[in-house]
């Protein structure tokens, strides 16, 4: 088999807490030393005091430390918290090509006054070209992109104040989402690097398709996981990614299960973002996500996006994850599924 | 048109906040003095202290002192607030039989000692066979009962003690659903008279799936509100029910929607009562519904369920409520759909 | 008595709820025509949802429509909900002069584009004198000066965008208050007219030590209703105020009610500001009360500065009010007491 | 020195975040093998989902794995997240005797059937009475006793069902709690063993006003930590104990504070336990803790509790808990303060 691109594995871990790593131990298939990813969703709120997400990383890294963790705190509603490992396995070459492959890359370490802004996004999207190019496939065929991106801290307002591009940490890791986003954007061609600037500034919309980033006290650079299809790569794994309009567009989840279900495949796992829509309305109808001053509005949108896809899959160990900005349109998100042939 | 039995109409308001009460005034074709109930949600959080209710049920029965409030907090996720009208206006000759029809009726005060027990069963049971005969179908029959029922207040925990059916307030609202939906399900004749006292011990699974009931201060009977198709009511209306038997099941609705398709209906309003599955399981998965001591269960349920129906119909001013004692199985729940022949 | 100064009366009327008015029909003193400001802490979350205020301003508006509703969410720890009734009676010619004395005013209609900037704090400086005068006392020896202010609103923010003091109307309502705050303080002599600007902008700590401000989306002029002491009153009620700098500076509360059992007075009432210090330190301890996302920081702070009151008074039903913005010091708050002389 | 009694050390440090273990290797006098016992305050909700809690106890058992940590959810209002770390130095012979002494002990394990029930009560008296022996100090003598133990599980009910004292995990913990807390007035003499069966069963009123209990996890023995003043113990700290009869009565907490610097002495630490007045009133006024379902009322009774004990103190680090059955009066509580002689 030597000389094959190896395959990627997608292995879903259903957890009885955050710090449940037992399944690691379990029979499934991806060498513990193959793991590349954990991506993870924990039980806690999903926002500044989230510490089950702290206690997953914590758990994880320490069961993993070659492998970066994504932890996405938020399984509101229906959803079951879980992680998924993403890892390699050998190809087999009696499978067809065209199986599902993934690349890893790392920017430089982040600097405070370009996190959020212009350099941020260009580092990203060569880290995005890299880990496709690692992957086999063109950033153009990436099916998902998970980016972990830094923060900035109190150390940095500190030290460069009204410097920034933004005044408080929390408001940053909304700044470094969307300068993630927009770096997976440009590597793949959803956005033109002329139009970073005022996308940035809000005067533009634009985002990506394929994107789902989250900013965590933990990094300095950037992490970038792409996953896709090669001709190369001899697997039975597929992905395909769809773009839900808004909260209740369900109609190109459905469409995709549909195409998937007419090739024979089976549902192996879902990634998603939500968000509640900015401008307080769904098809022009009032929603109240926003105005709440008891929950916050990402718990509301994973809550109600989770019922809403767990109920099309089946299946309610899915990465439904908050915090959007540029990862499918304003109030709506990039949807993947991972899916394998018969 | 004189003598034709009126036909039911249901007319839906979205709200700009719990005192708005402005579209009653609009052009909607139900005459003020033919309203017989408001069906509403509010953006509350439909617990003990949710006063968007309250406000709402002042707002609008100063308006309309006449029909019955049912008013029910909590418009988690995509849901909007609004309310549903329900009247009654002249049946139309040249339209089909078979439409929808409504009847209304009330048990004697409900006393601190029967609630929540047998004899409340027994009284919803004759009110909701009244109800129908007034709409003329039978009990089999009924698409949608809503039933309000009162609570156990302080007051009877002095007087009453051991005695009552509950230990506090907030329980007696679970015990007089309960009973109510049991009364419902009597008279449908999904459960046995035989087998309510098992029923309401826990001992025996038993439920209605088309019962919807609320429990609340402001009453001491209960109020009973019965749609259902009748064969001398002439009108495009009509209403079907499903039920889901987890918070995921969307094959139900999804094919009694499918239906309404193929009769080229379209949609005008849905019911639905949702919980969070009390094992803490759906399909064998964990939930954290039960265990999130900063959100009620009642609230991840309502903005879960309420994002898969509001993705089916492509409607968020959708009725979803919580609290489903023995309304749809254990973790499930029933849901009325409301649809217009063209 | 004819000629006489009418004195200002306080009467202090616990409640079963926001709906309950009861206690206006009791036995107290205070002639429903004669009172002019009813001043509430209602049970709801004290922020956008909070309909407890709603309901309470509507039902209070109802029972007496001229007279000004401060309705203020969040009881939360001990706090009690209740309402204060403030009015005029008629003096007594012999009880002492110095007596407590109460003035009312209004500001023109404060325009979109004047909202929180400095022509509403020279509009509420202006009706701040107009208050005290009919009051019979100096701005400077105002005791407690109360202003209800507008906010803005979405329609606002459609005709005027970038020219508005704030960017949503959550963000308006603390510009007004730290606005009519700094009107109270320019009057009372505490803070220069030179110095608004800057004060306004966030570059100069400035603040009342008797300003207790709120914005409502019922008015549309600032409403003021200020408390001092009047020679020419003769009554015995007094009022005294004192300024915590911190949310545990109990010294000079107890130091003022030391001194009010020396002049063998009784306990009346109590009026107070409280806030999250913004800093995130108490006394250079960290705080959680900004990083937590379950429960607002104005909800930590009055349960946390309302136990202390309460316990410093012993009197549950006191007045501790959230958003003190230009209201004390940072993370401190001004403290009113109303109090009998033998 | 060899042959005294060793002194019981208290040394406090604040804390960053739950991980925050750094103040361990600061200077402090209190060698990490002397360590017996680390009490602390994280900032969760202090619930069934406070990760913050389980977070800490990982980082600080993987320190001192042979110490006992005592982790409490819960740093509302002004209270700063901090642990206490309790352990032992040699005494120095130039210091008075009656210095503060520790002693520790374990119940056997508690089987299912004995949690909340006499079985346990009687082991955590037992513990209790070898605690104080190895502090040198009488029962009767305990200024604080700290107790850890363990509730029921899902698998307990499971195998036990019915003949278990609670119905759930989260009940069971309020079970344990109080049978521990009476355990320790047994062993104390503030309640006779005849009258522990009625106690238990909420028939008669008993608690103890020194015990601190609290249930967690990670134990299946009953872990008590005594303190008391020995008359052999040469050092100049000290504990005193005070009863609050309810969440306002700052009375006793001054009175004490006052004796204490009569004698010259400096607060070192306190530890108070709190808990919202179970029939909804303090002093006769209504409050809204317990009616409050967006925040729960452990939450408020710290908040408020906290905020005037930290008040009184000039300190918020300080150890506020909630789940108070049995120690201290229903709605009051018992505080623990210790000082240091000049």
């Amino acid at each position: 088999v030597t000389g094959l691109r190896p395959a990627a594995a997608v292995v879903r871990l259903t957890t009885n807490g955050p710090d449940d790593v037992r399944g690691l131990n379990a029979e499934h298939g991806l060498p513990r030393e193959r793991i590349r990813a954990v991506v993870g969703k924990t039980e806690g709120n999903g926002l500044v005091n989230d510490f089950s997400r702290a206690l997953a990383a914590e758990c994880w890294q320490r069961e993993l430390p070659d492998a970066v963790t994504f932890m996405s705190g938020g399984t509101e509603g229906v959803l079951c918290p879980h992680v998924t490992l993403l890892g390699h396995v050998d190809a087999k070459g009696d499978s067809p090509g065209g199986g599902l492959s993934m690349g890893a890359a790392l920017t430089p370490v982040v600097r405070p006054r370009e996190l959020g802004r212009r350099a941020q996004v260009e580092a990203v999207a060569d880290a995005v070209r890299a880990a496709c190019a690692e992957g086999g496939f063109a950033p153009g065929e990436a099916e998902l992109v998970l980016v972990k991106c830094p923060l900035l801290t109190g150390e940095d307002f500190v030290e460069h104040g009204a410097a920034l591009s933004a005044s408080d940490p929390l408001a940053s890791m909304g700044r470094s989402r969307a300068a993630s986003a927009l770096g997976v954007a440009v590597a793949t061609g959803e956005v033109r690097l002329d139009d970073v600037d005022a996308a940035l500034a809000g005067d533009l919309p634009a985002w990506s398709s394929v994107a789902s980033t989250s900013a965590g006290i933990e990094v300095s650079s950037c992490h970038v996981v792409a996953l896709g299809c090669s001709p190369d790569v001899h697997s039975n794994l597929r992905a395909s990614h769809a773009v839900m309009r808004d909260a209740i567009d369900l109609a190109p989840v459905a469409a995709l299960l549909a195409e998937i279900e007419r090739e024979g495949g089976t549902f192996v796992q879902l990634f998603a973002k939500a968000e509640p829509s900015p401008d307080g309305r769904v098809r022009g109808r009032r929603h109240t996500m926003l105005t709440d001053s008891d929950i916050s509005g990402t718990r509301h949108a994973r809550a109600s996006v989770g019922g809403l896809l767990a109920g099309l899959t089946g299946e309610t160990a899915i990465y439904v994850s908050g915090g959007a900005e540029a990862q499918g349109p304003p109030g709506g998100g990039p949807v993947t599924i991972v899916w394998r042939l018969p």
